[in-house]
């Protein structure tokens, strides 16, 4: 298959590059496209070096399939003229998530909603994802009515940038040196902030809102209630999430950590003698979201409290990416089929 | 009034000589007392050395008021002997929180508690504090029901190891060093895990359960439902909460900041335009606790969300226990007298 990345230099983009070649995803051509500055790098993929090229005036990518991670007005002003060129587009961008015409998904949620698709798919927002991965089998087993979410959000939401700026803010305080931010708003070595994306007149930034309105349109429950408060830590690469649920049936810490054992995509870390549950520095770099902190929720009827970390770069973007390329495509992912080979059940 | 220190070296015990110094508390005789292994050194109130002693046998610690804080067992042990030699206590550990005859107060929410006490007299939990300064106010306002909290909290409660722990595991990782965890179980540089007290059957941890326990106590409220999620962030000093909580009556943000805003040992910080609202690094070395992030709950009937931010170690733990004291002995504190001076009200 004819593949084509746009922003092909962000997190997103490099991660694309990664995930392709470690899940054997059926490239015959690879072309990497950016913003104009960017033209002329090169990226690696597969051992070879790929030229980074503009988006071309006529909308044409050459490929079948384009994963789009360059910023909402890239996706906005392109994805269905790279659709009209023959490419299916999954776009990691908030341009399309709401629009009737694009199915928001998560294999491991609602495939189904590929069916009949127009062209353009979108990837959902990295913290929505990653709370359905527990949320969704839950929701089967027991029906989901609330959710009230916290977060503790790794920089690289932000980009590249955002891990480069963490890494020169927590250097400079650790000198003693002023701190000086430079993208972000406000420190955020050693300090927690409230998400940096806009505020609406309701006081809910628009983080908070996709946790709300995704969450509604990928499980299909247009009166699902959502309250989220999104926040910033000074954590490189993986979200993590409290989350307190409300379920139309009672729901047992034990009964949740045997639904969620059987997820697929999911990982439950609840080791209470221990105290070792989900952490990010655990879900940097995995596929799977881990699950922990299960307890019956002593504030919310039929409530469950649970944490969740996931990799933002990962299954919070471009993983989920490409899972739903390799869904719309039959293509089996070569991890997959070496965690067959090495099942004792296998052949 | 004599004044004696239990736990004079640690975060807390510091914090109390500063504090004792900033309010011009009346003190006519400092004594600071620690464990064995560092009694002889010094520590240093008002510009004087102070020697510290090892606690006595007889538990008679020449003192009108003794402000505790140096571990559950020793208060355990020594708290009601302090009393028989003639001692208020102010103790700062969880040992008599819960204890019948032990009010557990905060001075801005029920002083009345104070009434009749028997001698010794419980500082509530840190993120209890600091969430009840928030909610107490909303409470009288508008009848509090339930809350779901998730905190982020510093490592400065965990003691000052924990401050040093995080600045070692942070240059290590900066470097490129392995980190090796040691007190903290968990790597705490970039990294946030859930909070390190013993996790109980229902799956809950002591922070988590002391947040509802305690809050039912100093409310006076029996039935009132709590859940929260308690995680430790990599931040030095002051702790934060995201609180989604459901009220009796119908709240909006703008009834919620008019309350808060004339509630005293608070401050709102709700710049939704410049997304600027309570974070810790601002909070640190401040009285007052602010709160902000004001929203009509889009999960919770009757609900509002907001975040607190308050210092661990002042609100949290020494400046609330000093507050007792001087509400206790009728003492109007120096800061009081100098911003009362500094009113364009005052005569």
């Amino acid at each position: 298959m004819k593949v084509a990345i746009v922003g092909a230099t962000g997190a997103v983009g490099t991660e694309f590059l990664t995930l392709l070649e470690e899940r054997s995803f059926p490239v015959t051509s690879l072309r990497a496209f950016a913003s104009p500055r960017s033209a002329g790098r090169t990226v690696s993929y597969a051992g070879q070096e790929v030229v980074v090229e503009p988006l071309p005036e006529d909308g044409n990518l050459g490929a079948d399939v384009v994963f789009s991670s360059a910023g909402g007005s890239v996706s906005l002003a392109g994805a269905w003229r790279w659709v009209e060129h023959g490419a299916a587009v999954v776009d990691n961008t908030s341009a399309w998530r709401m629009d009737e015409r694009v199915p928001l998904v998560v294999p491991e949620v609602n495939p189904e909603a590929l069916e009949g698709h127009q062209g353009v798919i979108a990837n959902p927002n990295c913290s929505t994802i990653i709370a359905l991965m527990a949320l969704a089998p839950l929701h089967r087993a027991f029906g989901l009515k609330r959710a009230v979410v916290a977060t503790y959000q790794a920089v690289s939401g932000a980009g590249l940038w955002g891990i480069e700026e963490l890494r020169r803010q927590t250097a400079a305080a650790l000198a003693g040196e002023p701190v000086q931010p430079e993208k972000f708003k406000h420190q955020i070595a050693f300090n927690v902030f409230s998400h940096d994306s806009a505020v609406g007149d309701d006081g809910y930034n628009a983080e908070e809102r996709k946790l709300l309105l995704e969450s509604r349109k990928i499980l299909g429950l247009p009166d699902l209630a959502v309250s989220a408060t999104c926040v910033r830590v000074p954590v490189y690469r993986a979200h993590s999430e409290a989350i307190h649920a409300s379920f139309e049936r009672p729901v047992t810490a034990d009964a949740a950590r045997e639904v969620l054992a059987a997820s697929p995509g999911v990982r439950v870390v609840d080791d209470r003698d221990g105290n070792t549950f989900p952490m990010p520095l655990d879900a940097a770099g995995r596929d799977d979201t881990l699950v922990g902190r299960l307890r019956e929720d002593t504030a919310l009827p039929n409530g469950l409290a649970l944490f969740v970390s996931g990799d933002q770069i990962r299954k919070g973007a471009a993983l989920n990416a490409v899972q739903i390329a390799e869904t719309l495509f039959g293509v089996v992912p070569a991890t997959a089929k070496r965690a067959e080979n090495a099942s004792p059940v296998a052949v």
